[in-house]
C-alpha cells in the first residue's frame, strides 16, 4: 500500500511539501486540495502586479522557466493529484479521513490519509466596519483581488485610502501612488508599521512617505465607509475626520485559517495559529502543519510568535515533505526577520526591537549609526540609519532595524545569520565581511554600530538618544548643544535651537574656553562620529558632564527646528 | 610621563590606531610617521578615480563630512603629531627608539617610544622585466600613480595592457575600457583571478570580460616591454606574442613591506609578512603591527595567510589602538573574503575553494546553483552562479564563490558570518533571512545550494560536474544527454551535441520508453532544478544509471557547442 499523503492548501507550503515528498518517495499517493482554482502562486508579488512592475498576473503563477503551475503541471511533472475548487470541511482523525466538497458540483467525498498536511494559510482580517462590503473596497488575499484593484485603477479610481499602515498597506500605497492615485493611509496606532519598528525608526519612514506625497493619518480609527449612489465606496470616516475615497484597501493584518484544525481538536497556540513541534507536527502526530497557519518559535526568546512569510512557508514545506516520507527534519524557528520596500526606502528588521526588549524586561544598549552603505566616495553610495540592540549585561546581540535608500537587506541578513548562532554584539566588528568600495565601507555600518555599543559598554562613549534630547528640549532644560560641524554643513542642514553653540571639531581644542564647565554639554554632528570625538576631547579636558547625540542629525527623527528658534 | 606611542605608516591601519589610541588615552603622546606626504587616503578607491567615477583625488583623502585628513587635521582634531615625508630607517629595540630621516631636509632624528606600531603596508611587486622603467608603465601604489594613469589617458593613450589578471588588474581594466581604451590583460596562469576563484567560476568572469571587449591572454608570460623613440612603452612582449601598448599597468600582486621589521629581528612568517599574535603584537611585545604588512590566521584552517585588505587594516588599527593604551583586544583572523566588480559582474568568495580543499586534503561536496538574486518575477532580478562547498564527512560549511550581475555581496557576507561560527551547511537552509520579492527569492540561492548539498549527501541527488561532463564528451563516451527543457527554451539557448535527447519534463513520465535503460543518462535543464527532478523521476521508474548536470546550462562554463554537432 503506498503512503497516502493528503495536503490541504495549494500555495507555498502545500505544493512545496507535495513536491518534496514526491521526490523522496516516488511511489507515494499524493493529493493536494485547494479551495481556489489557482495553485502555487506568488502571493507576495501581488503589490508589484498592482504597481505594474509585473505586467501579467500569470508571472506570479509560473516557474522561473515559465511553466504555469496548474493542476496539469502538478500531474504531469510531479504526479500529484490536484483537487482545485475543493473545500476541506472536516477531518476525521479516528478514521483518518478528510471530508471534502467540490465548490463547483457540490459533490462530497472522503479522502483517506496516512499523513495529513495542513497548509491552510491566512486571510486578511475583515473588521466589522459598516460599508466594508461596498464596491471598490478590497482586501489583498488572492491574485483576483490584485486584478480587481488593477481594474478599478484602469477604470479611473483616483483617491485611494489604505486602512492599516502595515507591510501590505505600505506596499500597495506605493503601487497606487506610482500609478498616479492620491493615497492616504489610516492607522489606528501612533506610528507606521507598529508591529515591526520602534517609533524613532518608523518616523524616518513616515517622513519618506510624506515626501512621496502619501498622507498618513496616525491615531485614527476607521468607523465606517461611505457609499455613493451606485454602491461604490466614496469616503472613509475616521475618528479624526472623513477622507474622500473611490478605492479602499483594508490591510489591518492577517489571521491564520485554523478552523479546520480547531474543529478537529488540534492544539491552537496563544497567537491564534496552529501549534506545531519542531518536526512541524500538530498535537496529532499524523497531522503536520506549516506556512501561514502555524505559529513559530522565536529563536531568541524561545516563545511562540506569529510571523507569516513566504520564505518560512517554503522552509516548512520542505521539512514536512521530508517528515511525511519518513524523514526526521526539524525547523529551528524564526527571528522575526522582516523586510519591505517603500518607494526609495528599504526597511528591515531582525531580532528584538526596543519595544520587544521593554516587553520582555531585557536591559539593552543601543548603537544608532547613520551612514553610507558603501565607500562614501563611491558614486552609488546611499545612506541608511541602522539601529542595533545589544544585551546590556551579557553583550549578546539582540537585533537590528535599518531604514533608508541604502542596502538594508545585506545588513539584516548578516545579523539574522549572526543571531542564529547566539552572537555577541562585538562579533560583528570582527566579521570578515566582503569589502570593496562598490559594496561597503572599510568599516561597515554593522561593525561601526557594534563598536559604538562597545564604547558605551566600557563608558568611553556617553550618548543621549534622540528621544531623550527631545524631552530635554521640550522641558526647557538649561544645557549646551554643541554643534561641531563646519559652517558649510551648518548652513546646508541647520539645526535651529537656542541651546546651540557651533564650534567646528578642528577648533574645539583651541576654543575650550567658550564652553561652560558647570552645564551639561550635548555634542552633535551629522552622523555622531565627530560628536563622539568631541565628547572624548571634552572628557579628556576635564569636562565631566558631556555626552553626544546618538546618531547625530541623520538619525534625528523629529523636525530640525526642535523647539523655538 | 605620558605613554609615547609611535606609529609608522600613515594609511588605514596607522591613522586608525592613532585615532583610537587618542580617544582612549587623552594624555598619550602620539606620533604618526609617513614616508609620503599624504595621510589616510582610500587606496581602494584608486581604480574608480581612474575610471572617472570619482571626479577628484581629494575625495579619496576626505572624511565623509568632507574634511581633508592632512597633518593639520590630525593635529587639530586628534592632537596627533604627523611627520610626513619621513622615512623610518631603523628600530632600536633595546633603547626603544625609531631612527628617522626627513626626505626633504635629510635631517635625522631618533624618536623614543613606549609602544611602537608598524603599519608599513605593502607595495606592488615590480618584476625584473626589461623595460619596466619606461614611461607610461605604471604600478598602482599611491594616488599619484592613479593621477599618472589618468593623465596618460587624458594625453591620448589608447591601447592599455594590464600585466596580471588579479583584482587590481581587473578593476583598472574596467576603468580604462570604460574610458574608451582598448584593453588587454596578460596572465601567466591559465585563468583569471587564480588566487581567488576555481577555474569554472573564473571562466564565467572571463566570458564576461570578453563580452565587454577586454582581451585576456592566459598562459602568457611577459618577457619584456618595448619602447618607442621617446622612451615611452610601445609594446608588451609575451611568451605568446607581442601586444602593442601605449600604457601598461603591472599588477602581478603586492608584497608586504617588512624590511624595517626584519632588520629589527622581528619574526617574519612563511607568507613573507610580519607574524603577529592575536593581540597583533610582533615577536617584541612592545611592537605591534597591522594592516597590509602582517599575515592573518585563517579562521577555518588555523593556518597563516596573507590577504591584504582595507577592511582588515581598519580592524587591526582599532585593536592596536586598544592594546597600546592598556587594552586587551584580540583579532580573530580572516576568512579569505574577497569581493570585486568587473563591469556588470560582481565576483565574490569566502572560505575555501575547491583548489584550497584539494591542497588541504579536505573531502567536499559541491552545490552549484545558478539563479536569480530576488523573486524571478521581480523586474530588477539579476542572475548569478553560486558555488557552495561543504565538508563531505562532517557537513561543515567550507566556502562560497559567486559570480554574476546579481547581488553577490549579500550572499558572501551571510556565508562569512556563518563561517565565523563554524556553521553546518544545512544551517543555511534554515536561516531566517529577510524575504520580500525586491530583495530575495522565497528560497534564497544560499538555501537552495545548501539543500542541493544535503540531497547529494543523502544520495537523493546524483550529479555530475560541468568538468566531469566535459571530460565524458571529450572522451567520446556513449551516453544520453537528456535535455528536459521546453522546445522554446531549447530554441533560445541551444546546447548542440549528438548525445542530446529532448523530452520536456512535463512529458517525461509519459515518454519513458524513448530512453534506454542500458546507458548512462545525464539530465539537464537551464539551472538544474528540472534536471534534478528528471533524475528523481527516472530513479523512481527504475533507471539506475542517471544523474543530472550540476548547475545546468547557466553554470556551464564551456562553449555551448560542447563537441561536434
Amino acid at each position: 500500500m503506498p503512503n497516502k499523503i493528503v495536503i490541504i492548501g495549494g500555495v507555498a507550503c502545500g505544493p512545496k511539501a507535495a513536491a518534496r515528498a514526491r521526490r523522496l518517495e516516488p511511489a507515494a499517493d499524493i493529493t493536494l486540495i485547494e479551495r481556489g482554482e489557482l495553485f502555487s502562486y506568488a502571493g507576495c508579488g501581488m503589490p508589484y502586479y498592482i504597481q505594474g512592475e509585473i505586467p501579467s498576473v500569470d508571472e506570479l503563477m509560473s516557474t522561473p522557466a515559465g511553466a504555469v503551475r496548474d493542476a496539469a503541471f502538478f500531474k504531469n511533472v510531479k504526479a500529484i493529484r490536484c483537487m482545485g475548487r475543493t473545500l476541506a470541511e472536516r477531518i476525521d482523525r479516528a478514521q483518518k479521513l478528510v471530508h471534502v466538497v467540490s465548490l463547483d458540483s457540490g459533490e462530497q467525498s472522503a479522502i483517506p490519509y496516512d499523513k495529513l498536511v495542513l497548509a491552510t494559510g491566512a486571510d486578511a482580517v475583515l473588521p466589522p466596519i459598516p460599508g466594508a462590503d461596498l464596491k471598490h473596497v478590497f482586501r489583498l488575499n488572492h491574485p483576483y483581488d490584485a486584478e480587481g484593484i488593477r481594474t478599478a485603477v484602469a477604470n479611473g479610481c483616483q483617491r485611494a485610502v489604505i486602512v492599516g499602515a502595515g507591510l501590505i498597506g505600505l506596499e500597495v500605497a506605493e503601487a497606487l501612488a506610482t500609478r498616479g492615485l492620491s493615497v492616504s493611509i489610516v492607522e489606528m496606532l501612533p506610528m507606521v508599521v507598529p508591529a515591526f519598528l520602534d517609533a524613532d525608526m518608523a518616523a524616518h519612514l513616515q517622513k519618506h512617505l510624506a515626501a512621496k506625497g502619501v498622507t498618513v493619518h496616525t491615531n485614527a480609527c476607521v468607523t465606517s465607509l461611505e457609499a455613493d449612489d451606485a454602491g461604490r465606496v466614496a469616503g472613509v470616516v475616521t475618528s479624526t475626520g472623513c477622507i474622500a475615497a473611490d478605492l479602499v484597501l483594508i490591510a489591518i493584518g492577517v489571521r491564520p485559517n485554523v478552523k479546520l484544525a480547531r474543529d478537529a481538536g488540534l492544539d491552537i497556540g496563544d497567537t491564534g495559529a496552529i501549534k506545531v513541534n519542531i518536526h512541524l507536527q500538530t498535537s496529532d502526530p499524523d497531522i503536520y502543519a506549516g506556512g501561514d497557519c502555524v505559529e513559530s518559535i522565536h529563536r531568541l526568546t524561545g516563545k511562540p510568535c506569529y510571523v507569516p512569510l513566504g520564505s518560512t512557508a517554503n522552509k516548512h514545506g520542505r521539512v514536512i515533505g521530508d517528515n511525511v516520507t519518513g524523514g526526521d527534519t526539524t525547523f529551528p524557528g524564526v527571528l522575526g526577520t522582516v523586510i519591505f520596500k517603500a518607494f526609495d526606502m528599504n526597511i528591515g528588521r531582525v531580532g528584538l526591537s526596543e519595544k520587544d526588549c521593554a516587553k520582555l524586561g531585557i536591559p539593552y544598549l543601543v548603537g544608532l549609526t547613520p551612514g553610507p552603505d558603501r565607500a562614501h566616495y563611491y558614486p552609488t553610495a546611499k545612506p541608511m540609519v541602522l539601529k542595533m540592540l545589544s544585551h546590556a549585561e551579557n553583550g549578546s546581540l539582540l537585533g537590528v532595524q535599518a531604514v533608508g535608500p541604502g542596502d538594508v537587506a545585506k545588513r539584516v541578513d548578516v545579523v539574522a545569520t549572526a543571531l542564529s548562532y547566539g552572537a555577541k554584539t562585538q562579533d560583528l566588528a570582527e566579521l570578515d565581511l566582503a569589502y570593496a568600495p562598490p559594496y561597503s565601507s572599510a568599516v561597515d555600518l554593522l561593525a561601526h554600530a557594534a563598536n559604538v555599543i562597545s564604547n558605551k559598554a566600557t563608558g568611553v562613549a556617553v550618548a543621549i538618544s534622540p528621544a531623550e534630547l527631545k524631552a530635554k528640549l521640550d522641558a526647557g532644560e538649561d544645557f549646551v548643544l554643541l554643534d561641531v560641524r563646519s559652517p558649510k554643513e551648518v548652513a546646508a542642514m541647520p539645526f535651529t535651537d537656542a541651546h546651540v553653540v557651533n564650534i567646528p571639531l578642528g577648533m574645539l581644542r583651541a576654543r575650550l574656553a567658550e564652553l561652560p564647565r558647570d552645564k551639561e554639554i550635548v555634542a552633535f554632528c551629522k552622523i555622531s562620529v565627530r560628536g563622539y570625538e568631541a565628547q572624548r576631547i571634552l572628557h579628556g579636558e576635564g569636562f565631566d558632564n558631556v555626552c553626544f547625540l546618538d546618531g547625530g542629525l541623520m538619525a534625528w527623527p523629529y523636525p530640525m527646528k526642535a523647539v523655538t528658534a
